[in-house]
């Protein structure tokens, strides 16, 4: 394994799996590609929501109870806004502002999102390479039954209530994979599908121009690990998304969107019963158990994968 | 006194009078027109040094320690930034950020200094009109031994050291005075040179084209007090500028200033002594205690200057 691993993350599920391999991989033998397609602007700041989850989680300053943002942080901010009567249903603490304003400042002087993060994750003092997907600006927007939505709109205004009809990723069309990502994938020895919402984390990464067709040819092993367990996810709407949008509510559902882009499906002991399906799907099945609530459980997961390698 | 009062102001020194005034004068007769020349972008954010400290003294939220800020703010967000690496020779608060955060954000989204700070003043429970000088860029450039620097590095990072040579306004020839500014200047019954800086804090205002011949031939009556009492300002580098750009260091040097632009200027009866020599500038003279320590001195001094009017 001197080549390392490409894993392609969302946001808190795919940045556990990412710090079990953290844990496990040398420096400079991973590099975690970041989906983008959540990035808004919230009180004209720039905010990355997914890369922003992978750094803290690889710096082991976030916080575990809500899934984002910084542990211990303080909203001093967000409610002097408020009180000055800004529309606030995003919430922001006053550590996690600070990298905003910083990242926000950075992209206005004309450094790239690639090197903004590398010069926040060194400052966190991450040792991994995390990247986002691509420089350039790609937006995941859901048409739903209220209609079009951003997807932090969806996800946190509307606490992914509305019924998804169908996803598009704006800009994905003129966007190229950044610097990181294209060398990783040309480098790699090992390409990591995490267990990140395939419709809306991993996706935005695979609508990249060329990134599919780059996987498609990948020469190393190609690897997914399932988000969805026993028919539920264990965190966000991808198992809402796969009912709504037609697809088997299971695994045997997310193996699907990586036909011909994954070599081996990892799924949990609990879906035993459903590793004939996902076979048939031309993947080689590994099972284990794949929840990860502890750090132990992270770092099991990863080795599990790293043994499969 | 029906038409109200049109005060010119800089930072603390003019935001001390300002506070006498908005207590004494009935709502929608004060109008405060601050600097803008000292505004300045720090980590993206547009700072407006004087209009924060205006308004924030009229709230009765400022930070009378530090003369900028609020009272009681913290630091997380800027100990972050400097923990992330960011260079932060200038200094905000927690509270203070959401100010600029939201003050930028307007201004991205089209709105007006003016507008944003109406708004602000608002959400801050302002009852009197505060305006920025104008809506346009102006910026207050100092030449000095060390070079051009403009006024918040001259004055912050520099902590007012360098020897200034000549002062300019880039973009003043191209500024026109905001709304809030002309209308009070058309119809107000006394305009007030606040105990501000001539050169840094009142310049910039009379800079702005037009400005000075409406002053000229202003209706009303039109008061200065002086910043300077026994030869010393009373806060900041008035002094130490009066002197390094060859003028009298005294009220003297100041009234000089406002020439054909004042018919009553207001001095300290420390400097009876030159009562004589003002007046020879074509001015009256009135005489009292010109130093507010506390809330009673800003609105005897206020009352004093009222009943002049």
């Amino acid at each position: 394994m001197t080549r390392g691993v490409v894993a392609l993350a969302g946001g808190v599920g795919g940045a556990k799996l990412a710090l079990g391999m953290s844990i496990i991989q040398p420096v400079g033998k991973l590099t975690v590609v970041v989906n983008t397609g959540d990035d808004e602007e919230f009180f004209g700041l720039h905010v990355s929501p997914d890369v922003d989850t992978v750094m803290y989680t690889l710096a082991g300053v976030s916080n575990p109870h809500t899934g984002w943002g910084i542990l211990d942080d303080s909203y001093r901010i967000l409610d002097r806004l408020k009180s000055l009567g800004v529309d606030s249903w995003f919430n922001l603490g006053d550590l996690d502002f600070a990298t905003h304003i910083m990242r926000t400042d950075m992209l206005k002087k004309g450094w790239t999102l690639s090197q903004v993060t590398r010069t926040l994750s060194d400052a966190l003092g991450i040792e991994h390479r995390i990247v986002p997907m691509t420089d350039d600006r790609v937006r995941t927007v859901l048409s739903t039954d209220v209609g079009e939505l951003p997807m932090q709109t969806y996800f946190v205004k509307n606490q992914c209530a509305p019924v998804v009809e169908s996803i598009k990723f704006e800009g994905a069309e003129d966007s190229v994979p950044s610097p990181g990502f294209a060398d990783a994938l040309e480098f790699s020895e090992c390409l990591l599908f995490c267990p990140s919402n395939p419709f809306v984390s991993l996706a935005p990464i695979l609508s990249i121009p060329g990134v599919k067709a780059s996987i498609e040819g990948f020469g190393g092993t190609r690897i997914a690990v399932s988000p969805i367990v026993n028919g539920t996810a264990i965190k966000g709407p991808a198992a809402k998304m796969l009912l709504e949008l037609g697809h088997d509510v299971s695994c045997v559902g997310v193996a699907k969107q990586y036909v011909g882009l994954c070599d081996i499906f990892v799924m949990d002991n609990l879906d035993e019963s459903l590793c004939h399906e996902v076979e048939q799907l031309g993947m080689r099945v590994e099972m284990t158990n794949t929840i990860m609530n502890t750090e132990a459980d992270k770092e099991r997961l990863a080795q599990f994968v790293c043994d499969i390698i």
